[in-house]
């Protein structure tokens, strides 16, 4: 899901800001200019973030200013907070609140010292800064805190140095990443040091027989494909374009090509990581396989930040193939749609991306592009090989397709032709605001069994049909993963509200037919109230167990992914 | 690895045996005999064993003989160990020793009475029992110790009040599944509770739309398959041909169809486990995927039993493939063939097989078969998909082959001749002892990423071709995994010790090359003395620290997986 999504995000920051045009630029944009510096994967000196100096340069100031708290701190600013007196997120299943509460307390003047004597002037106490790190724009959570400090390591042993100090003093971190996750990941409900992994985007080593390649975190997931295209290799997994490879490790995520590559669970074969007690942890060795003892990278993979930051990540990557088909059929009903998607898994073929998009999502697309296409659930599918055999494949989806009341069957070879095809599914989510151009969208994400997806899309459509606000749906139908983008007026308190209720009813359909509350976005602060009802509170105690035991001081993240009610 | 490796083990139990014939019997016969009466994987009440009437009837006598300590309990035998008086196994690491010590204490009767009360019928103390499941026949590795009690649950609450008990008295348990693993992993050096989960063996549910499958531990790959085949669905993982699904799960197996479907990781969808407290862990829904928590799916398999006994699991399943071609090809050198092996991966065509085999093991076909076949390294491929696809495969590969100076391409479509193909490599095992009929082997089990394979099988062929113990090598190539088959005489100390430094050799070879210490047989007891080496002591003091908090009192298979001298 979200492609694109970051295009869409808008700052709508409310504060003095030192860029004048920033309230203007979409925060897509903003971070690529701060980062056009950084374009150079290989050259970590030129990676350096201009603004920087300036922020940095009030910093002795800064901590010459104040002993015991904060130099600089503005005082908390409750309109920061879209709702600071509401109740905590966690108000029981029926809650649609969003505000995340925690409790900060003042940054020890010692640990920013310390800090600064480890990131020079890698470090920031600006406000906008923290702001910005504190207020994630592609989420529909709101946090009442906003980062103390925002530092950017330039290597491992700086992190580790960074989480010692912050572990030392019992203060909370939020490891920082491309920043595109919708759940809340990367607020700071409790203040603390927010650690911006942008500085570390190195490839450390490209091994181009093994079809794999070491990465610092930062990284993001279309630099690096850039990076490997010259070597007819890829990295198969498809986020939002501004995600970086550490936060798709701290997430779990996946995409649309997940159907034929599987999620980061799968393309990640090893990490470094820094525990809360500064330990750096390697969790495997380089190679494809391994029996040797538990499978730490697995843990740390969709851990969200709770358990370390990771500061390396050895990745499994793809042969770009030979020749790829793209096609695209319409069905009187999403029933049918779902059953096709079935049909084609059970074929044996491997389809590389199989897409399902609703009536509703059509006529966005229609509408954005001006384009004349059914308004039908739509299918749309990429098959991938040889020439021969995406061809071998596309014909017989196209056989399964015209069993199941399928039609319009169009498919494209020639590069032009597959790229304007492919451009309505990747610019889906953009297509939703030509329905309604002033709207935000909170989006959902859960995933059921593939037989379950065409029930929960009908028992959910019955549903959001009946609600006041425009919904749309789009699918990863081979992996039974659903999204619904719902689009509602910010400045309505009671469309916000019917928005989570939509997307509650959803994710109770998903739990109900053995699914998961969320398939690929993670749990952050949205999802944590949904996990006892998915795996049951023993499943919770062992996490629990687990992050106490790794991070007893609870530095790492702390208030997301493990419910609060959750007691050892 | 270990294609009918059990059908070599030979029982070598040196106490009266209630089976007149078990002597002669080979192990893997001897328990087909005895599970003769649970063929039917669903029907449950027909796999209680015949035996165990006979065990179970002295129970009752045995409870009432003696007052806090185990009734009829023999003597501890020291001729029941190899070298009862040798050095602990990890003596370091270039320790040749082999004998698993351990501290035994007395069992409590009272949990006896308790078990009993859970298990009713299906508990045993009988000796011979006890001597079979303490001493596996197919390890390298033996214990100085036996199981006190073996319990036989028939659900997961019998598995939870088990654990529970046991924690009570904080006596230690061994999980045990097909008993396939060669690296020690179900000795029992502490004695305690073995749980034999033989019993637990029902498919619960099949669900054919969502290719995936819910199974009791107890079941074995190879019944699974058979119970799967009429849907035309398998299971894609094919180690030994005892292991059961639990096993394969706790130790991270794979085999040589990996390559294409994954290892044990990749294919299990979610799991319930019994935790050291009696908790029952629901791991994860039956979604595809999912970003919900931490992965403990994942970090339950490959821990060995040392976390938890699991007690269901669910996997994803794949289509039988509509077509299969079976090809083999020579080259002068292991290098060659090692090449061909990278060429074809980085073609991007997905083979489901590459197995490496080297001119010793060539050899030992020829003798075992009555065959003339070329002895020099060769490959042998097996390519899936649709009949065109699986053809333009083979075409792909034929010419990668002969741009690497491999000869003698020749490929079979047709059944029987891929069956006979096909047999040689799995029957490579046993045409080893074609070449030394009364010795035993011993197989190593690393992994490198593929670029170094021909490195490391180079620098091990020439230590082992300058050894006096015949040695052959078989590769998962594609994966990267390399096996070796060392033949030794058991009554011969210098010749184990020997295969023991061999097998030394080529861990820290692979260590050295990036590689792992074992790419899918597991840590177990033989393996823990090179963890640190390859993953250092953060990541074990890691794995320690989880382990301390699901299992405080350190009953979940004491003395597997993380080495002793790893402290918090």
């Amino acid at each position: 899901m979200a492609y694109f999504f970051s295009r869409f995000s808008r700052l709508r920051s409310s504060s003095k800001c030192f860029y004048e045009n920033l309230r203007t630029l979409n925060f897509h944009n903003f971070r690529t200019q701060k980062n056009a510096h950084a374009r150079n994967v290989m050259d970590f000196e030129r990676a350096k973030k201009p603004w920087m100096t300036w922020s940095s340069s009030v910093l002795p100031l800064a901590l010459a200013f104040s002993a015991g708290s904060l130099a600089l701190k503005p005082q908390f600013n409750p309109s920061l907070c879209d709702a600071p007196n509401s109740n905590s997120r966690l108000g029981g299943k029926d809650s649609t609140q969003f505000v995340v509460k925690g409790s900060q307390k003042e940054i020890p003047q010692v640990l920013l010292k310390e800090l600064e004597a480890i990131c020079q002037d890698n470090m920031t106490l600006d406000y906008d800064e923290r702001y910005i790190h504190g207020k994630p724009q592609n989420s529909f959570h709101k946090a009442v805190n906003i980062p103390d400090v925002i530092v950017y390591p330039r290597s491992e042993e700086e992190v580790s140095k960074i989480v010692q100090a912050c572990n030392n003093y019992k203060v909370p971190i939020v490891p920082y990443g491309g920043a595109t996750s919708i759940e809340g990941h990367t607020l700071s409900p409790n203040g603390g040091v927010c650690i911006d992994m942008s500085l570390m985007k190195r490839v450390k080593a490209l091994h181009v027989e093994d079809m794999d390649v070491v990465v610092e975190p930062g990284i993001g997931w279309i630099e690096l494909n850039e990076y490997l295209e010259p070597y007819g290799l890829f990295f198969p997994l498809d986020p939002g374009p501004g995600a970086s490879i550490g936060g798709m490790c701290a997430t779990r995520c996946s995409g649309s090509l997940a159907v034929r590559y599987g999620t980061m669970r799968d393309n990640v074969i090893s990490l470094k990581v820094v525990l809360a007690n500064g330990d750096i942890v390697k969790t495997a060795s380089r190679a494809r396989k391994s029996a040797a003892g538990y499978d730490l990278t697995r843990l740390m993979i969709g851990s969200e930040g709770t358990l370390g930051v990771i500061t390396e990540v050895t990745l499994r990557l793809q042969k770009v193939p030979q020749h790829s088909v793209v096609a695209m059929c319409n069905f009187p009903s999403v029933k049918d749609a779902a059953d096709v998607a079935i049909a084609t898994m059970m074929s044996g073929i491997q389809v590389s991306r199989v897409e399902l998009l609703d009536e509703v999502q059509m006529k966005a697309i229609n509408i954005a592009n001006g384009k004349n296409l059914p308004e039908s659930p739509t299918l749309m599918f990429e098959f991938i090989g040889t020439e021969a055999y995406a061809r071998e494949q596309t014909q017989i989806v196209q056989r399964i397709v015209s069993e199941h009341s399928g039609s319009d069957f169009v498919l494209a070879e020639e590069p032009a032709a597959k790229k304007e095809l492919w451009k309505i599914r990747k610019e889906a989510l953009w297509a939703c605001f030509a329905l309604k151009p002033d709207l935000e969208a909170m989006i959902s994400d859960v995933c059921v069994p593939l037989s379950h997806l065409a029930d929960l899309i009908s028992r959910s459509k019955k549903e959001l049909d009946a609600s006041s606000l425009v919904c749309t749906v789009i699918a990863h139908a081979g992996d039974g993963n659903f999204h619904t983008v719902i689009l509602f007026d910010p400045t309505q308190e009671e469309q916000r509200q019917e928005a989570e209720r939509l997307n509650q009813f959803m994710v109770h359909a998903a739990l109900s037919l053995e699914g998961t509350c969320t398939g690929e976005h993670g749990v952050g602060t949205g999802k944590m109230k949904y996990l006892e009802e998915e795996l049951g509170v023993e499943a919770l105690r062992t996490m629990k167990k687990i992050k106490t035991v790794l991070d007893p001081n609870n530095i790492m993240n702390p208030g997301k992914l493990i419910p609060p009610h959750v007691c050892l």
